[in-house]
């Protein structure tokens, strides 16, 4: 298969709109590891990656979301390295896409429009990411970053982040989406999917409103995510991941809560995959680990070899 | 299959613990209907019930519920016959069990006694409903009439209403059960379900109080409806059924609703089937038509065939 697999970015987003995409998220090293630490995680990541059959990797930029959840986080906020530095100096071994978040409230509006400057968008695609609530105090905020974009590297692929919770609470995410496709977005990755029915009616709204303004969906990638413990139940929930009910109880009850969130991310990309077939809406998947556990990291990949036969193509 | 099919209420009941139960729900004839009107309604029924592979037909009483919902019913509200006496003067040709339904805040505290003690608890069962608001005048409460069927029937099989919607709201669906089985009820009939995430977290809740309290779950019966026109979608949503939006677009985008309804039905079942499996949670299924266009109730019949094979025995 990997014959098949992308080189550019131009590729990635042909093959998105295609055959379905298959991306890898990780987050970069705490900015307090040493230089070492660093190669050490990066030769171990591209080891782990390499074999994979994924299209692209993606690269979170964490920022402080305290803000926006008072309650106390289940896994301490420790600061990550850049992951354009993590990516431009460390991962040079790696030689498919990436894609690189932006917290853009993170930045000043010249180190955004540096950054856009100085970024291959041959190998490189961006995804902004507004701020995590309305009140805090940002440097940039994600429209006027989406003209940035727009005026200084429009040929940088940029994609959106999608937000099932959000559209059940105000049913409007999708119109979400379309302002962010206007203003240049040519995919949308979610954020963890745990509730596929609130997943389903945001890709269903985005789908009928598409229609009727006579405009194409862009592909929409869902973030599946192993929890194998109730930690990681917390953290999820903590990061504003809506777990259904029914979900969180056998996860809390299984003697083996890693396997059943395994069999569950399966059975819901399987849910999304036949859904998204039957609209026609362009689809693909991305699995992110969201802890550092060694057993969460290898479900993770072992989910990834299971999700490739559920793409079209 | 039919040699199977309980002839007694305390069949139904060891069935609906073992193998599982197929019901089918019906609403009795108009009050203004004519007696020649009902004979010919009982005719049809019987002669569509019979060759039907359900255990046990269910009767629904009807009450006046637009102080529950402010907005216009989309089916005028049209007081029918009591169904108990539908079942004991029109339909004597059925020869297996019958659920009585009992909106119990109609009637007074002599009036339910009266009937109870006239019921013959071999061929009927009993499902009591509570009044449909908190500020509705009723002659007898939920927990009131529990007590009189308690002191003066007690071998009249009872059920309750599980209401998904509710535990979706709350949280507490579940403690309303287990108060309802510790008042008598052996089994609980849930309102029409299409919201499957909502039904299976109430089961899940159900099911794990009591693991904890060491008690036996009660069989639950979903209640399943086909949905043939946006005017019967309303009227679902009228009577406080949750649709999850992309099922609401697609039964309004689908060429043929009712085709996409019966599908959509059968799919549910099948999870809520081996949802319930894996908890050990005895089930079963009721199938109502909640309009009365035939070409509804004849898919609502199709779909009692298809329901049997779901069940565990």
């Amino acid at each position: 298969m990997s014959a098949a697999l992308p080189s550019t970015v131009r590729g990635l987003l042909a093959g998105a709109r295609e055959r379905g995409v298959l991306l890898f998220g990780l987050t970069p090293p705490r900015r307090s590891a040493s230089p070492e630490q660093v190669e050490e995680i990066a030769r171990v990541t591209l080891a782990r990656l390499t074999p994979l059959d994924v299209d692209a990797l993606v690269l979170y930029d964490i920022d402080d979301e305290s803000d926006r959840n008072p309650d106390e986080r289940p896994f301490p906020y420790l600061p990550t390295m850049d992951p354009a530095v993590f990516h431009a100096e460390h991962l040079t071994g790696w030689h498919r896409p990436t894609v690189i978040y932006r917290c853009v409230g993170k930045y000043r509006d010249s180190e955004l429009r540096d950054w856009l400057e100085a970024t291959d968008p041959d190998r490189v695609a961006t995804v902004f990411v507004g701020a995590s609530s309305g009140s805090k105090l940002v440097h940039t905020v994600l429209s006027r970053a989406h003209a940035l974009r727009r005026d200084t590297r429009p040929e940088l692929a940029l994609g959106g982040v999608a937000i099932p919770e959000r559209h059940t609470r105000g049913g409007d995410e999708h119109l979400r989406l379309l302002a962010k496709q206007e203003r240049g977005c040519g995919f949308f990755v979610t954020q963890v999917v745990y509730d596929v029915d609130a997943t389903k009616s945001l890709v269903s709204d985005y789908h009928y409103t598409c229609r009727e303004r006579g405009i194409e969906p862009q592909p929409i990638v869902f973030t599946l995510s192993v929890c194998g413990s109730l930690k990681t139940l917390s953290f999820l929930k903590w990061l504003g991941v809506a777990v259904p009910r029914w979900l969180e109880n056998a996860l809390r009850h299984a003697e083996d809560p890693l396997t059943e969130s395994y069999e569950q991310c399966l059975a819901n990309a399987r849910e999304l995959a036949a859904f998204c077939r039957r609209l026609g809406v362009p689809f693909g998947f991305n699995v992110e680990s969201v802890s550092i556990r060694k057993v969460e990291i290898d479900a993770s990949v072992a989910l990834v070899g299971r999700l490739r036969p559920l793409l079209p193509g």
